[in-house]
């Protein structure tokens, strides 16, 4: 990631205009995500402040998901068949699934999940018109939704996320603290 | 906000088109934080989770407090004045000061706050050319941005502590449930 340019929402090499400025912010919000988590150990990730929890990794983990599940939605237009969503449902739906399934991987894993995960949609981008992400299908409650709201929606989701990750990360270090002086 | 257009980052009344695609973000941001808030009696916006922790109510003020600051830093192409940060810091700094100085209100009065500056933003967002949101200056670490930055980072700062605010009212029925049990 070009670090000259992180702050410009703007031309990006290889993609449209408007592909640009949505690959500008999606890049922003990867790096922060990326920033906040790329120390942690296994021990860290998995961390659960209370039973009900979600991990850092499984956060993580549902990122990729998310992603994954909007590549089938808007690159092939459809919806997920039953199969896909076993194979993505510990992490699009986090909980007591996620919490079963997602624990003991390092840090490395979940980063190589996202960038694998991420290359894929920044080369099919790269096939596509900018007029893509103006094309409107109906979505959530039957209203219209365009390809760049159903993509705004993937960052939005995992800046939500990197929200929560930076605040369990608080408890962690408060929890790791308290228990050295006990 | 018309909730038919709320996932179409397109085109908005009376707004360039730039400034539509960036507004059109704002808003489906500004209509998630309010769904996640606006039920919430005054002792909900002001549970902490722990002594370290900042309530939703801080937070809901941190978002104002923050678009304040990018009104004057991005509008008036200044830094604040020391008058300016010190109304501000609060809201924007959180922490001690912020859990000190901000509870005992009710959600209108947040609501109210986040409506009037983003008012000031909306009206003049429509007195600015599209050209306004490309234009650079030097940024954190000296590196350039433009206003299309900034302005994105208004509201990926809102989505992050939307992301806690769902993360703490989680925290805070479980704390309710408990304690009507116990």
């Amino acid at each position: 990631m070009d670090l000259d340019t992180l702050y410009l929402i703007d031309q990006k090499d290889d993609l449209g205009l408007e592909f640009s400025k949505l690959v500008s912010m999606m890049n922003y919000t990867r790096y922060t995500t990326i920033e906040a988590v790329k120390t942690l150990t296994i021990e860290e990730l998995d961390f659960l402040y209370d039973e009900e929890a979600n991990s850092i990794g499984m956060l993580l983990a549902h990122l990729a998901a998310v992603e994954k599940a909007y590549q089938i939605i808007t690159f092939e237009n459809r919806d997920l068949t039953e199969e896909e969503l076993s194979i993505l449902l510990p992490g699009l739906d986090l909980g007591s699934l996620g919490r079963e399934q997602i624990k003991g991987n390092s840090i490395d894993f979940y980063l190589e999940q996202l960038a694998a995960t991420r290359k894929t949609t920044i080369e099919t981008f790269k096939t596509l018109p900018d007029e893509w992400l103006y094309v409107q299908t109906p979505f959530w409650w039957n209203r219209p939704a365009n390809n760049f709201f159903k993509w705004f929606h993937v960052f939005e989701d995992e800046l939500s996320h990197r929200g929560q990750i930076r605040l369990i990360k608080k408890m962690l270090l408060k929890h790791k603290a308290e228990k050295s002086q006990g």
